[in-house]
């Protein structure tokens, strides 16, 4: 059966004091949900509030975006911290965002991991527990947005979390439901045209083929964008063009799951 | 009428990473009330959540004490900051901290201004209008902990918080209830008979001898401490040993306000 | 006597990380001094390496532009700090460009206070000596380039530094030859022609109009633009243009003084 | 042949603000070099100035002890940098640490790789060849201080740096020459008399005894000491005194190798 909803997710709040980084005030028209930094990777406490406030007003749910202590790397590079260290820097993080939502009078929806904290918990179980861990701690009614089909997911959901799995529009995807990675070519889609057709197919089929041909099943209830550019802009156009198509509704992932 | 109770509150959690400070496994059984770092002048994620398990265990009073962006610093230089912008530093800070206490079961308590936010609150109404504020939006159950007979407490009234007064055990006080800088000979009391003997007139008459010889009243419901030398901890012995004696009870202040 | 030659100096290196600040690459073909930010309110290790070898190629002097250590506020907002303290973040900050500047081949040439440090040096005569002595110790060759008129110049001299004075081509003068706050109309020159009318005056009388139409002499050896907009890039070529016109050639302040 | 003479070296310095490490102004008196922290991992401009000057007022060498940019972690988690951003570090870190060093009328003696850059150095030989790249590029006279026996040393060399080899008097030792890890039982030499012992067989035949007892020869020329708590000074003292017992004189490397 189709789908007559789905949330588009984007990365925002990333800019620091006089530093600014994405469109986040025009990106924020077209999505449903946003992951906000929470002051580590990026973000700093004006920009959270800021970017709360747009959420606000464009009815976009609002989601902690914890990164490693390491602004200078914009934390994509891999350290070597302990499950409780990670465990600490989500609730310091997650409590910093939640607080400036609820001031807000919203509710925080869900938590997705930043950067390398997403590629540490891929290989490391016990850091991805961790992480759902102080998240479900914080509170049991958020949301674990992860990628479709990993293994992090299983794990929030046995942590007592309730789960949405996201596809990435324009990343190529292996057989094993990883992405391509950024050095091989034709890792990252750049023809509208060929991520109109994905989102199409997975649309109607919940399928997408992979770089190599084959056609993989994936679930999601999620479709993550981003925004940093006046070209993936008009990507975030493209696809909402199709889902309209189709007759699918962008709403924050609360509201339908 | 005497006191039956009285609060000890004592600045707590502001070591950071591998560098420690303060007496804090120590004081934390002598004292009501902690005032926990929160990360920008002094503490860090893991020491915010060992404190306040500390806090937790010996049944002690968790506030936040956020304090100014400056690390290296440890928050003691004043700096041209806006009210919107000290306003989100103490939501961020608060939020944070907030986030541990809950993960351990407790609520949050009270705020009280770190460092050089106190001095800067006093000679610009709206910073500490800013930060009351912000203390106000993310819980009016919060309480609002103040120099006694200072502007901020009426401020932070007004503003819709419950304020407790403190008194300084250890400091000389000037006509107008500010303490006696630092810079001026018998600023800082260390001879425990008389801080003893301050102590005593506090809970006997309510009053106060200034550097100057003249007897000051002083409404308060809590005495802050120091807990960062053996001496101090000496000291908050014998503040206890004369409470005892006067038969108040030491109690986080949110227990009897 | 008309000048034969003049330095353009323009702030330039201050991004961070994926923080990306100015038009460094277009700025750095037009200009003959860069003031390299020294990792305190922006620039880290990579961006000051790839300044300087932007400046190598393109035969422009390089200077320290040492800052407050407040990334989050870029430097912009004043702090208490001791003349000692400033004194060391001087040797620090300018210490670690002198290496890059070095390890690339070329010789540092100045130096110059960011942001807030240059408020606070003009109300402060200690402070403003802490940094010409930080400077001289580092190298008494190094030039310290200080607004036009101002005390500082003065300082540093009598310090030991030779002192290149500079004049702001896009921005309003009070008749005591500081600038008119940016919080006043006028502050800011943005025609073009306006700011040519200007340099064409600084070049055959050495004068200036002030914001209340008073004649004031200002004595200088360089220009100080910017270059963070397509705007300010159009400016400085226009200024180049009405120096060609005048046969004044561009070039470091240290080849000329 | 014996040795007439050997280096102590300590790390110092690692000091930031408030918050004090180690017993510096007692261990300076005891050895010939300090490794100075330069900021990143510890120290901070102030601590730098100060220990800059201990060391000119005891003869002590001052080198530069570049660590990871966290603080946090006291520059001990590995994190994935790039051989150039560990280089961008390098240059940084001891062109600070330089200009404190020329600006007390001294020349900087040596560099060693501080906590997690060390274990990553053995690891990756690229990491390893971009810091010695650095520290030659500052100064073909700096001495590359390493970890007897180790590849790092056999890279420094093919740098063109100066290479001085150091033993570690409380660490056990494997028979590759490694240490042995501090998880393991019987890591830390605790007892003086053991690590007395180590030291006369050092000085008198050039080996050391591993672990599994096995004879090991070691090519030294620096003994690593550790100052931060009063147990360590003792253990300082009593190598001295088997160094005097075999008229060994304690000097800083630069003057004897």
């Amino acid at each position: 059966m189709q789908k007559t909803a789905v949330d588009l997710n984007c990365d925002m709040g990333e800019s620091f004091g006089r530093y600014k980084l994405g469109l986040d005030e025009e990106v924020i028209k077209l999505i449903s949900s946003a992951n906000v930094g929470c002051g580590f990777h990026g973000g700093d406490p004006h920009v959270m509030r800021d970017t709360v406030a747009l959420a606000k007003e464009h009815g976009v749910g609002v989601g902690a975006h914890p990164g490693l202590p390491d602004l200078l790397g914009f934390g994509r590079r891999e350290m070597k911290v302990t499950p409780e260290e990670v465990k600490d820097y989500f609730i310091y993080q997650t409590g910093a965002l939640k607080a400036f939502v609820e001031v807000a009078g919203m509710k925080l929806q869900h938590v997705k991991m930043h950067g390398a904290l997403d590629t540490m918990a891929r290989a490391d179980e016990e850091l991805a527990g961790a992480m759902c861990e102080a998240t479900r701690e914080i509170s049991p009614d958020l949301i674990w947005l992860a990628h479709s089909g990993m293994l992090t997911g299983e794990i929030a959901r046995n942590t007592g979390l309730k789960v949405v799995q996201e596809v990435y529009a324009d990343r190529a995807y292996n057989a094993d439901k990883t992405l391509v990675s950024r050095k091989l070519p034709g890792a990252v889609l750049k023809d509208p045209k060929e991520i109109g057709a994905r989102i199409k197919q997975l649309m109607e089929s919940g399928t997408i083929t992979t770089i190599d041909g084959k056609t993989l099943e994936l679930e999601f209830d999620s479709i993550c964008v981003h925004g940093d550019t006046p070209g993936a802009l008009e990507m975030i156009r493209t696809i909402r063009g199709i889902l309209d198509d189709h007759n699918v509704a962008v709403k924050p992932m609360a509201e339908f799951i």
